[in-house]
């Protein structure tokens, strides 16, 4: 079955099984954020124990605290009212396996998909490809855990975001589902 | 219980029943990508059918193709192998309830939070407030249906997506949990 037909055929089970979910109200009911990945294998709703209504939750690729998860934080704790926010990276990354360099090469020469190779290397690909991804920050990772330091500092010294929102700096472990503190992060995030 | 002895709470209770789990690999194994809005409300695994490993998830305020959301869809088709992506806005979506210069102003009053009250206006709050609100474009919503289908037109644009890659436009309906074709988005959002 094609991808559309399998997710539209996937929702209609869920609407007939919505219930009193149609009752829940815009802000979430247990005021706090989680910003993480987008990678496929972690499920925030599952992995921290969430029901629909209950948190935000923001993704892209790596977890980052990017312009545009901070505009999304802020408009979560300004405007919908929560509290406490977890920065929530994990093991295996892709955000790890590349560099701004080797992302641009790979845009520069092809915009196909680039197949990882077992040496370390992804195939080059055929073309056309575009200069543009060389004028981008990929954000990607070098230390899993040093990223989380910095993304926590980095939402932390915002200027709006207020001293009283903790922060807690996590990584989460693909092999066992387990949530691992950073704990550096963690107390640079807690409040002032 | 606070929060976070919540959230670790549940998280142990999944690592308990992870099992083989444990075994995914990273590449997303149905191929796509969806992007959605961080409202508490919506549960994109839920709603659209995905187990662990399944398609990337990205999510924002409003669910928006910002720059941020753009290079994970980049990072997720080029490394990654997906084929097929969505964007999905939804009903009653707060932002749809403020503009720029609303934003700004409430940062400029105050840090703290912002109830909306019974008159449809948010209320100034006590300061300090900082005028750096007024620089971020908050990327609000005036038309829930057009920024679906701008969205789209925005990402089959950009210079680093290839023609190949479908986009279907989408917006949930918190009301029902249902998924509504934004026709003219996904039009424009299939392969050229």
């Amino acid at each position: 079955m094609p991808v559309l037909e399998e997710v539209l055929t996937a929702n209609e089970q869920y609407v007939r099984t919505f219930g009193d979910r149609s009752e829940l109200a815009l802000p979430p009911a247990r005021r706090f954020a989680i910003l993480t990945c987008m990678d496929a294998r972690l499920d925030p709703a599952k992995y921290a124990g969430l029901s629909e209504g209950d948190a935000h939750v923001i993704r892209n690729a790596g977890g980052r605290a990017s312009d545009d998860a901070i505009r999304s934080l802020v408009i979560s704790y300004k405007l919908l009212g929560t509290a406490e926010w977890f920065v929530i990276h994990h093991s295996d990354c892709g955000m790890e396996f590349f560099t701004n360099e080797v992302m641009g090469g790979l845009l520069e020469s092809s915009l196909e998909t680039a197949a990882l190779g077992a040496d370390g290397f992804y195939d080059v690909g055929a073309g056309p490809g575009s200069p543009a991804g060389r004028e981008i920050d990929w954000l990607t990772i070098s230390d899993r855990e040093q990223s989380v330091v910095e993304d926590v500092a980095k939402i932390r010294q915002h200027p709006l975001v207020p001293s009283s929102i903790p922060i807690y700096g996590y990584v989460y472990n693909v092999r066992t589902g387990g949530l691992e503190e950073v704990e550096a992060a963690t107390a640079a995030g807690r409040a002032a």
